[in-house]
């Protein structure tokens, strides 16, 4: 069966869909190599840079968030596979003059392995780096242990915090602080109803029942916690999830917190919307405010029906950072 | 069999999703009433009010585009269905002290006939309106009449146009000008490769076979110019359109274009970046120069695999005005 996805050769996809990302964008990014996506006018090196490193075929994750504000690098693997740890180090070592190099990982096997391997020759070198690891997921319960809480969605909005603290000026040990205090808060949870097809193989990532979704699903089909169900509404979903959510982030009556429902692919803005309506009533009726909030696709699973829902407490320097202006290609200044 | 969104009550997806819209942004947009959506911060009288409709389900458009720079107020229809006449009017008369309203209209009959009666009665009472109808799906050929051209997604650069035009202070006359300069170099083409599913009836709004695709194919599955075809690579795809787009447009050596690939739902931004490519080259290759590009959902077909392929002859002032700042919820200001 024919693919029914636009693209070409199979193995050329994630050189090509770089290409056109960089050519779409001239003013705000450029490629540096091979699969190294940097600012079209890199910042002066008195700032702390913010890399990061990941998958493609999760657009506009990662490289979408290239931009001043946010990441001065993303090193970019092939689909829904971490790129090699001499990859990540050459990224690295294009900041060795920076008073300080952040390297945002999230919590996947190979993600954390290459960015370990660059990590440690980065320190031979003499090169000021440090990572943060994201792993938000709560499907595996809060108390699970931590290589089973996968990083989701959750490390646009962090970038978003640890870049902005960066462009302020910062030094590494502050921006550590500060985005370390954010990712401490930061909770997410997947909901999935359709799967995706795997752009170079052709194969489905995971199965589900035409009656059936499954809440827990990690971004590349992973078994989520609670296994398949049968299809629920949107208001019960969304109730349902933003319980979880609040119960582990410690959310309660005076809080303020932003809300996210990140599109997996194939679900609608129309549908997002209708599932932040309800997440925001349940978060109403608990007294915690909602600023910040955002329907869109951050991090995607090619053409999966579904959502992440991600929720994370502000306190006022974080979300002063949250809401500071950026200038990457797919994060909406609102 | 169960639908796959995530909805309630299919007879309140409207309201749902627009309450939704209304609480993720407060600070862009309210709503006023039932169904229109107007800016949170109303704009002084001294300008001109850029004013639109349609149905639904093509979030983000067009409600999307409500924010500074761009929409004074959105009418919305339901699903796929255009607001009523007397729904227009109350748009209309909000507006009746403003130095003008332009008044936006898809090329649908629903969305022309509301337009016309709502324009009628407002001419009656006083009201200064004058419509701008967007019909550059060149899909009919070029020379077809202009009832078989319809209005694609290309009403958003247009409304990005004129909404920038009204900001600067523009007169009536003037924005008429220059959207209409920019409207008549505006051509656009549509791919299907997989259908959607109407989210109120559970039907299918078109049918395609495992191995085909449709050029030409409006947004309510409304039947393309060539029919069905057997599914062609990106690269492919990609030169056919372009060239009949930019055959269409009369672009030539030395021209300034912008080039917007629209995902219609389901299919991904790597495809989009890969399709736009493509599509850059052959423009490059013919000596034309591309600014402000975009690969994004901007008026979709619920999940509908597939995309609308835009470009647009710029001059200087029509450049000027694309690129002016918005603060609309779903405009990247890049």
């Amino acid at each position: 069966m024919v693919m029914k996805k636009f693209i070409n050769d199979p193995d050329n996809i994630t050189t090509e869909l770089l290409e056109g990302f960089a050519l779409a964008y001239p003013k705000q990014v450029k490629l540096s190599g091979d699969k190294i996506v940097v600012r079209a006018t890199p910042k002066a090196k008195d700032k702390v840079a913010i890399v990061t490193l990941g998958g493609s075929g999760h657009e506009p994750a990662l490289s979408g968030y290239v931009g001043e504000g946010m990441l001065d690098a993303s090193v970019v693997g092939d689909v829904f596979a971490a790129p090699g740890g001499p990859k990540v180090l050459e990224a690295l070592r294009m900041f060795k003059d920076h008073p300080g190099i952040l390297l945002v990982v999230l919590n996947h096997a190979g993600d954390v392995m290459n960015a370990n391997i660059a990590y440690e020759k980065a320190i031979k070198e003499g090169i000021n780096v440090e990572k943060i690891l994201t792993a938000e997921d709560i499907a595996p319960g809060v108390d699970a242990p931590l290589e089973d809480r996968r990083g989701l969605g959750g490390c646009i909005p962090l970038i978003k915090v640890a870049g902005a603290a960066a462009e302020a000026g910062k030094s590494l040990d502050e921006i550590l602080e500060v985005a370390g205090r954010f990712n401490k808060t930061m909770v997410t949870l997947a909901v999935t109803m359709k799967t995706a097809t795997h752009p170079q193989s052709g194969q489905y990532i995971s199965e589900l029942a035409d009656d059936e979704m499954e809440i827990g699903m990690g971004q590349h089909g992973e078994g989520g916690g609670t296994g398949p169900q049968k299809i629920a509404n949107a208001d019960e979903t969304a109730e349902v999830m933003v319980k979880k959510l609040i119960a582990a982030a410690g959310a309660t009556h005076g809080d303020t917190v932003t809300l996210i429902v990140n599109g997996s692919g194939a679900t609608t803005l129309m549908e997002m919307f209708i599932i932040f309506r309800k997440a925001w009533q349940v978060l109403n009726e608990q007294g915690i405010s909602v600023v910040g909030g955002r329907c869109e696709e951050i991090l995607t699973v090619q053409e999966a029906a579904g959502f992440q829902m991600f929720l994370a407490k502000f306190d006022a320097e974080t979300q002063k950072f949250y809401e500071a202006p950026s200038t990457a290609p797919y994060w909406v200044t609102r």
